[in-house]
């Protein structure tokens, strides 16, 4: 059993919470920390089991009972939170990315060198059911040797232009996590990226120096193609499905639904949309990220990602930028 | 190259009639009758290949240039046809039902022992791709001994009241080709049948003495439990599904449509609707089905089906009658 | 806030104990009962916080601390277990069947008459979302005027002749879910029964004198026509279908599986089977479930399924086993 | 009614022969040429209703009797043959591409100024039921602005290097279907390609100098982004999807197969490939492309495709080529 605290009680921080109070067997939360910590999130967090909140995040660095930290503070705090962590010899989940700044990046990839701490970054996707299934029959070489990956990911709402003006861009801020799902299916890094986008859905996201319409395209290192389309708007809700076609054939995964109930009528054959978003798309594999972050300290065996996987896809989303502002394909080690 | 004549020039002759001109490669036909043959069908024949037309089906009869005759005349013409088609030495593709009434029926198989003629009866399902590929995998062991044999039938629109009281009612008019389908995928002949039925679709049909909705349960030789459920109106179109489970697994086939697009909007995900009617879902199987008989007398082979296949569902059919109107199970041999 | 107490802590007490350790919001578990509470199970059903644990379930009856009791115990105790619950005034969910005697059932209706005490029958597959959704579609009126019902219900597995003997046969013990969900689905309640059924899975269970394959017809009250199809062993998984076909169209659920993920190779394209097993197909179900009966005893409002939902379908059992001995339809008020 | 001479009498030929043969109305083959014109296929044509053969396809161009040709030879004969029909005052049918030279096509395109004559090329796949339906739903605004657009165009089989060497390469010999997809789904033509490919399939088809796998990206004139993947070889078969997102939804077309059965055992749940390659995809649709021609003269309407359909796919191959061999998105302005 291994004792942890949360830092950054949002959305995310209570996914966290919950999934350790009702699914992992081997943690319990003694602190949560957030600067904004309010009543109703204190009692929240105490019906679930959470012994004691604060809205200093440093009682649980300092505190020695705390064997892991879970970091779901804003993004522009990960990368200071995981220093003073690993300082503090703290195991440490940080949900993604753990900077957009790869120079702050590479200091918590050098802070860690040496000391026996696990560092896993939070790509929740991973633990998807239908993208571990893909994985895994591409692991297992059903489909052969990966010639061709694509990756659809289109949100069902664009965020607010205010969103938009801090979020590090589209390709940093909702692309690292395709860019993460292409490494995760070709079983290796990209060496090249050549972005394509537009401003399509929303002026005010264009005003804000940003695009919300973007298909990316991957060289592999083991040869693959890969391409990833986003949108900032898909009408008929999250969509996020993936292929990989090889050698001797593909496998591809859709998208869920909440039932899968078809009424046909004069009208046609109708089913359900896709699951409205991330957290009713991802709620399960959120649950099994943080079993598997607990699972690999208690047993001490390599977590499922680790701090590379946090730069990868960030020098990813860099390069994709270059490529868009240069209009010509960009190679990864060119920002490094 | 063998020589055919039509008789009965309506839907299905006409069907019949294009199936041959554009891809039966062995056989022309030279004659097509019909006693209320319009200048228009005439002029339409000829445009298909057919090089005469009549009123007088005895032209086909006594031609002794012509091989075969396809029956696609009234029902109630169908036995005199084929005893007198019989006598002239022809064979016979024939429209189902032979007849309504075993006896005449039985007339037919008498006169058939000892010549050396085709005589095929046209269950086109048999012939459908779908259909096709699930008997063929229940042929093939795929399923293992077929326990549970479930077929849905119902019609886009129900007939006219006209239409119902001379159609023999709806067991011999349209369950016969569901009793045909469950003989042909359980593999053997039923042995008892209870029916269940009602009148929900058109109270007309109730006044003219018929049902409209169905659930048809049989017992298969083999030991396999069938059912059959009917409606003479289905909203979203023609419903033909079948599945056959046994030992080893399922097989199931599912309705064909227009197209496979499907449309997400944020009303949900639509697909097309089934194929409306029976010529669209089953056109390529009339094809086939003549093709195969054409081939049966070109190569001498056994037809797909025989003169005991027109019986046999004829039984089952008066047999459900029975069953419905008694309240009680009612074995084949009862009706015999 | 209500306070429970669980009779029975075999799989299925284990799984209401962890719904409301970890989804149900307004209820805690004093105290769990088991007459062979193993150490093991006691130390398990402290980590997910209940407070006690015995061998004597009377500790829960006579608990005035206690508002409502779970009765997940063998069948042969449910109806005594109620009858003392409800004499000690507690809120009763009793797992199905309540008995196989229908005047045990009835000493239970008898006996709630006049308390102001919720009384709910565990049927889950009505809190499946599947088959949630297609009651949902049925109820609005989208599939119009409700005329054919098919459900399709097969286990994975053969129990054992050992629990084949001490069943109460298969229509008790298995087709008792499906009676339930014909009338969920149309409803309202059935007329009459006609049961075809064979022993073709394992000839050990018609020696234990029971069968292992069946399909069912039912009339229900309101002119609809329902059919239920059986096998206590399916080699594909759990098969687990509805549908309602009406008027204005049809509603229809399908299986689950732990993917959508389709592999296309030389061999075909294929998917996964359905989840395996009732455990995995309506984890959720049953969560949903005993959340609603604490949300009824806490908001008093009536319980999804009344003690009269626990009688119905017993009696559509023993309808189908005695149309199955004296083979014809029988009616329900035959047996009543 | 109109007469006909089909120029090429190989493979796709003999499919237009057969065509209008068996399915189209108004039109009637007099002659058909072909240099190697065989007895055997002499014979074909003849017992398909073909008047006259011969191996000189100048007595067709110079037949006053013959209203329109159809060019079905070799691609380097595409445009010459068409000067000299045009010439001539025949309507034509060119098999794509009218030519792999830019100033070739664009000969013919002069050519036909001021004439009144019908010029169609035949991208086949635009009369494919499915592809069909989805330009529809986009034309019909019923996912409304189109944003995304995505092909897929995978063949069964890699072509012979022999073949790799006279295709003119990839882009111009398999990707320009899918070039020509992409303005048909669009509505619009294509400013800058950006390709991306590799030599994964058969290292003797990057010996004779091709690529056979590709990632192709697309600008399109409304704004719309487009990705085309292509790949010479996929072991379940031809793979042709196409999906076109927009700003209020997607419509997708997936693959068809033989049947719709699906086989569900203990290892899984298996469907049919889709159907092998071009001839079973595309039969239906090659029949109707040469309907929707003869029906264009007959009526003297626009037929659906035009000269400039022919030579904007070919620009965008060369645009490809270029981008490939630059390493930069090339517009296509550029090449012309």
């Amino acid at each position: 059993m291994i004792t942890v605290g949360i830092i950054g009680m949002g959305r995310i921080g209570k996914v966290h919470t919950t999934s350790i109070a009702t699914r992992v067997q081997n943690a319990r939360i003694k602190t949560a920390a957030d600067p904004f910590m309010t009543e109703e999130t204190a009692a929240w967090a105490k019906s679930m089991g959470v012994e004691h909140t604060t809205k200093d995040y440093h009682e649980i660095i300092n505190d020695p009972e705390i064997d892991a930290v879970l970091i779901c503070s804003s993004t522009d705090t990960h990368s200071q939170i995981s220093l003073e962590a690993i300082a503090a010899g703290k195991h440490i989940f940080c949900e993604k990315p753990i900077d957009h700044d790869v120079a702050r990046i590479q200091e918590v990839v050098e802070a860690l060198k040496g000391k026996n701490l696990k560092y896993m970054v939070g790509f929740n996707r991973r633990f998807d059911h239908n993208f571990r299934a893909v994985q895994q029959a591409v692991a297992a070489g059903k489909v052969g040797k990966p010639e061709i990956i694509k990756i659809t990911s289109r949100d069902p709402e664009p965020p607010s232009p205010e969103y938009v003006k801090v979020s590090g861009g589209m390709f940093l801020d909702m692309t690292i996590h395709d860019f993460d799902m292409a490494r995760f299916l070709a079983g290796c890094d990209a060496v090249e990226v050549y972005a394509q986008a537009a401003n399509l859905v929303d002026p005010a996201i264009g005003e804000a120096g940003d695009i919300d319409t973007a298909i990316i395209t991957l060289k592999m290192e083991n040869g693959a193609l890969a391409v990833i389309d986003n949108c900032r708007r898909a009408a008929y809700g999250y969509d996020q499905r993936a292929e990989v076609f090889g050698s001797l054939g593909m496998a591809a995964a859709s998208n869920d639904s909440a039932s899968n109930v078809q009424i046909s009528t004069a009208d046609g054959v109708t089913g359900e949309k896709p699951l409205f978003f991330f957290l009713e798309r991802y709620m399960d594999a959120y649950g099994r990220e943080v079993s598997e972050f607990v699972d690999a300290i208690v047993n001490d065996t390599p977590t499922p990602l680790g701090v590379e996987d946090g730069l990868k896809p960030v020098l990813m989303g860099i390069a994709a930028k270059k490529s868009l502002d240069e209009h010509r394909p960009v190679r990864i080690e060119e920002v490094l």
